[in-house]
């Protein structure tokens, strides 16, 4: 049976509510995930949060319902309460009508079994958690195995993070490594580390990329530092037309993806 | 010589704070960007700000230097201020050390020459600010026009677009229509149609694209209207090898303008 919250300091609203805080979110290991389309795609992918919050205000979608049904069955925390408090959970003037916390998968190079896709992409330092959000999805699109996230990235289970994926959090494999045990882990096995560079006459579109191929991605300002491209197996350019020598990390990626998987097409 | 303001309450502090809403935006004509680099974009592309504001707190950098100079020779109203009042203008707590209030081009159909590019993108009912400066962005790099935005779009002119263009506001011809005039206007004259839909077998790799080609990007959560589709010249999916049967929709315009151009390398 849901628990019935009417209350704004109400503990468990509070813990939710913390799960906007990097530090909070490490220290509980969970995460916040919000709106029924995010939390449909959690379930159809096994997973199921471990606090769920909705209101019924507006009528329960029988979707949600089903959800609510089969996390309660799981042993979830489940809670009814108000518009008013969910706002206050998610920070948001309008909120979605149902959220959940849950619980983080442990996110080290351990746990990357290259041999299960043939596509990976590596992110270095990216700052914007709507681009790592993005990257997710477009990984999902492109059938990558997942996101290894190098140095100072920002934290993939982040609110903005988890809504740009649209629900491909639930569906890739997350990461987090320095670049010092990223590149032995690496090199303990197969695979083509390709970085996008200005440095370099090989255009994006020649190669045929081999498999399983390691997209590396650079920070959004400063692209990848030189000691990363020197460690390359492939240096790709994609050519620019314009005034400008870059563009959006998620576009630069979601391009560089889908063309590596064009060239598997006709081998 | 610029004039020094240090009030809060003073009209031009207030009138370029007025440029982070859209009305204000349209009654005054302009626009406003922040920070060096984009104002840089600017001034090559032969685009200097009507109103422009700096702080020297941290000292100006040569280019900040040659821009006010170069707006001050044109007439602009240049103002040196304050951290603090840039903050104010900016609504931002670290504000850039520059920003630029620049007139708005005409915005019509009329003003779009589509034999000067082979390439045309065209948004519909996009409602995600960023998504049209990083569209806009992509523009630049796969040397488009411009961008038409049709129907219900988000302003082109916000803050957060001409953020997320990096520039590429300055370089790309912007137009706003209704579908209703859009059609006949392209329908005046050569050019290709191609929309993105599930509802095709054609895959995307496989056309060489007509030029000029008009690239149609639906909304975000909504897609392509049917009749919309209907119009096209040519329906194309991007294959979705995961779960999610969407990608973002900057993400999806750059995947098929990127391949809009490599279809074109071997004619």
């Amino acid at each position: 049976m849901p628990r019935q919250i009417s209350s704004f300091s109400n503990e468990t609203v509070k813990r939710i509510r913390g799960l906007r805080d990097k530090k909070q979110r490490k220290s509980e290991g969970l995460f916040l995930a919000e709106g029924l389309r995010i939390l449909a795609e959690g379930r159809d992918s096994g997973c199921l949060p471990e606090i769920i919050a909705y209101s019924s205000a507006g009528g329960i979608h029988p979707l949600a319902e089903e959800i609510i049904v089969a996390a309660e069955a799981q042993g979830a925390d489940v809670i009814e309460t108000t518009p008013d408090i969910l706002s206050k959970m998610s920070g948001k003037d309008n909120p979605q009508a149902i959220l959940g916390a849950y619980r983080q998968p442990e996110s080290g190079l351990a746990g990357i079994d290259r041999m299960r896709s043939p596509l990976w992409l590596v992110a270095q330092s990216l700052r914007d958690p709507g681009n790592i959000g993005t990257i997710l999805r477009t990984g999902d699109a492109t059938g990558a195995g997942g996101l290894i996230l190098l140095d100072d990235c920002a934290d993939a289970y982040s609110v903005e993070a988890v809504r740009a994926s649209m629900g491909a959090i639930f569906t890739q494999s997350i990461a987090a490594a320095r670049w010092e045990e990223f590149l032995p882990w690496l090199r303990s096995g197969v695979g083509q580390l390709v970085g996008m560079s200005l440095q370099t006459e090989h255009d994006y579109l020649e190669p045929i990329y081999e498999q399983p191929c390691f997209l590396l991605i650079g920070n959004e300002s400063q692209g990848l530092p030189e000691p990363y491209e020197a460690e390359c197996d492939l240096l790709v350019k994609i050519p620019m037309l314009g005034r400008a020598d870059s563009l959006n990390a998620a576009v630069a990626a979601a391009v560089m993806a889908f063309q590596v998987r064009a060239s598997w097409r006709n081998r």
